[in-house]
């Protein structure tokens, strides 16, 4: 019999280890990014998993004829590992031979391995199989998977629990009408518009809960700010004693995962000229208040009473930028009218309630608050909505059997990787987007 | 101005560090999980948020009557930290006084604050919400975060980057007819049987990539095996030479993963009496010859050609663990008709692939292996099987631009889960199943 054992047997150096290998021979693989002819020599930048990684052709020391190898190649190249002051590994490989284990088929129909990509944000979607593929593309989503590694460590040493809530449910969170529906084994179902049931269940449970996960909104309009599916990086916790609590933890959380993507994600951030903030505090004000700021500041006229103009809450952010050098603004104390029946009401003002979005960089990124746990206040709010009751049993038998005052929030993980990048477009930090127009790759 | 900074300010100690103080007078928030009276004095069980937490009542030291405090109230607590050996906390709290910051509005329907739940499995799930809080029913979900804190740590150690791929997808990934469709803004749109072809595509990208996230399967069978929207655990590597290296990858992660729980989550465990394994090294056998080997050990006729029984998992577990000692077997070169039609066959005979399954305790709880990278031989395969190639553009365009030689595997959470605490029903390990007749809560 066969057996399968725990030692992976690989011969292959990886490009970041080089350094440690100066002047021996070494085997590294990857694909041929690029091939740089200069007189008399070549530079071959190979794409491996964590960096691009240059190796250097002389017809005086490699056993091959440049013109072998071709850019898109999938090589195993072997070569001897010199120290390199300019190369961002410390280290370049002359190259002396190479094997080839896989082949394009055809040039691809977009340059791929310039510094950027220069063409249309329909091309770039279109293509995203191999745009990605370029050196500022692919950085871009490895910081995004950093901003979760960050994330992730700060929430679990601050005793939050994973969950993994189901995407198929039998009712909105949300409310309104932008929600997707399908039909599940004869009965209607939906996809879920945010884990909100779920977290505020296992609040009950775990006291502090949290999932990344990808939610569903099926809002008909096409802007740079909206897609039909992104993923949330949602939190609650319970025992609070207000939603500045939950203002709170999110400082710390951004703080902390601010300062990790600077510790592990340099290159990125050096490719990306990923302009990262230092946060040591966030301001925060009332919603008619940063109203009354807009206005009087730009000499605006309030329109909507109820919710920011895209265009107010770039001016909020502009205004405090300049008044506090923050990136950030906390707004809080939405009317009630615009927020879920789930949210707290203010004691003294029931029109309002004990809640709250994060501005960063002229865009909301956050939406949180404190929500209801009593279980009689939550079934009279939900009456004056002319709400169901009974359709929500299993979410009130959180309340109906005790759960702590809690609060959380939903953080959009595109829209914070794109405001890092400054980008004016959703789409450019979602690897697969989905909008109203867009299904495919 | 109001300034949220990152300090956050809580008087409240950790239950798991009340050891650190002994001798003091400390606050403690959690939900009174059980009363237990004894005569003279009385055990209070705090349910927190990592740990359940002893506190004695006795008249001799509590400033209040035993009969205010309630079962399920959420309290913050005050006493005195003393030593107690029997606990696991390494610390009691002797109660001086209480404030109680939530109420139940009355007796939950199930007992949740015995040892174990003893109800049948569908009380059980349609009292989720509650049944969740029962010590054991917690720690299930306990140690499964722990399983992906632990598979996440490994992986990334290994550089693999986290993708986060689309849940609305234009085309099945896996075939057949187990796959859910809606309506996408008048388009028909499908949920994602498995990341397949993302995992594909990105591997061009970052050559290791994986994916903790829902997939969803319409499967209409009702079985203690299926559910219909489970966590999968994805990876996919380039740069293998045979699909061996997967099973070895996998073998490593078992590994690091089982050692991550035993040093991370020994109470858990312990409470659950979890069976978590040590490995070394798993056998390895080929499909026709485990059918073989069933066969001749126990005498049964060989009814399938093409896939295993569920009773003939279970043997052939039985007979590998009789024989190796081994709680896992990969069962390795399926029939290609079985398999789908990214999967690579081998050389030197098509009708079976460079594929397996990974066997723990007689249930399957992964497949995979080696998919085709050359664009040639994944069109002549698609054609072959009467599949439209052209719908299929995007897909191959990871292939058409250069893709090298890779490969991966789905493995279920909910399964992997359920197999270490020796369930017999996938339902146990979920925290909130779907099935065919199941859509809440």
């Amino acid at each position: 019999m066969l057996f399968i054992n725990s030692n992976i047997a690989s011969s292959h150096i990886e490009a970041s280890e080089i350094k440690n290998y100066i002047g021996q021979i070494v085997k590294v693989h990857g694909v041929v990014h690029k091939i740089r002819e200069m007189s008399g020599f070549a530079f071959v930048i190979l794409r491996t998993k964590q960096s691009m990684f240059q190796c250097v052709y002389s017809e005086e020391f490699s056993n091959f004829k440049l013109s072998e190898m071709k850019e898109n190649m999938g090589v195993v190249v072997s070569g001897k590992a010199v120290h390199d002051e300019r190369s961002r590994t410390g280290a370049e490989l002359r190259l002396y031979d190479f094997e080839i284990v896989s082949m394009s088929v055809e040039e691809p129909p977009v340059v791929i391995n310039n510094k950027e990509m220069a063409c249309s944000l329909e091309t770039l979607l279109d293509y995203r199989p191999i745009t990605l593929r370029n050196a500022r593309e692919r950085a871009i989503f490895k910081l995004q998977a950093g901003i979760c590694k960050g994330v992730r460590a700060f929430l679990d040493e601050n005793n939050f629990t994973e969950i993994h809530s189901p995407k198929i449910v039998y009712s909105g969170a949300e409310g309104g009408a932008n929600i997707f529906s399908l039909d599940y084994f004869g009965k209607q179902a939906f996809l879920a518009q945010s884990p909100q049931f779920y977290k505020q269940i296992t609040v009950g449970v775990f006291e502090r809960v949290y999932e990344i996960a990808p939610v569903f909104r099926a809002e008909k309009h096409d802007t740079s700010r909206h897609i039909n599916e992104y993923t949330s990086i949602d939190f609650e916790m319970g025992f609070i004693e207000s939603f500045y609590d939950i203002c709170n933890m999110e400082t710390k959380m951004l703080a902390y995962t601010f300062e990790f993507l600077k510790n592990n994600y340099a290159e990125e951030i050096s490719l990306l000229k990923a302009n990262i903030p230092v946060i040591t505090e966030i301001p925060s004000i009332k919603f008619l208040k940063a109203k009354e700021l807009i206005s009087k500041t730009y000499n605006r006229e309030i329109t909507d009473l109820e919710d920011f103009e895209p265009e107010e809450e770039k001016l909020l952010c502009k205004i405090i930028k300049k008044q506090t050098n923050c990136d950030f603004v906390f707004v809080t104390h939405y009317k009630s009218s615009k927020r879920p029946f789930y949210a707290m009401d203010s004691k003294d003002n029931h029109n309002i309630t004990e809640s709250f979005d994060l501005l960063f960089r002229g865009m909301e990124i956050t939406t949180g608050g404190q929500r209801i746990n009593d279980y009689n206040m939550q079934v009279e709010k939900m009456k004056k909505r002319g709400m169901n009751v009974e359709e929500f049993g299993d979410f009130l038998m959180a309340h109906k059997y005790g759960l702590p005052p809690h609060g959380g929030l939903g953080l959009g993980l595109e829209r914070l990787t794109g405001k890092l990048l400054d980008f004016q477009n959703i789409r450019l930090s979602t690897m697969f987007p989905r909008d109203i127009n867009r299904l495919t790759p």
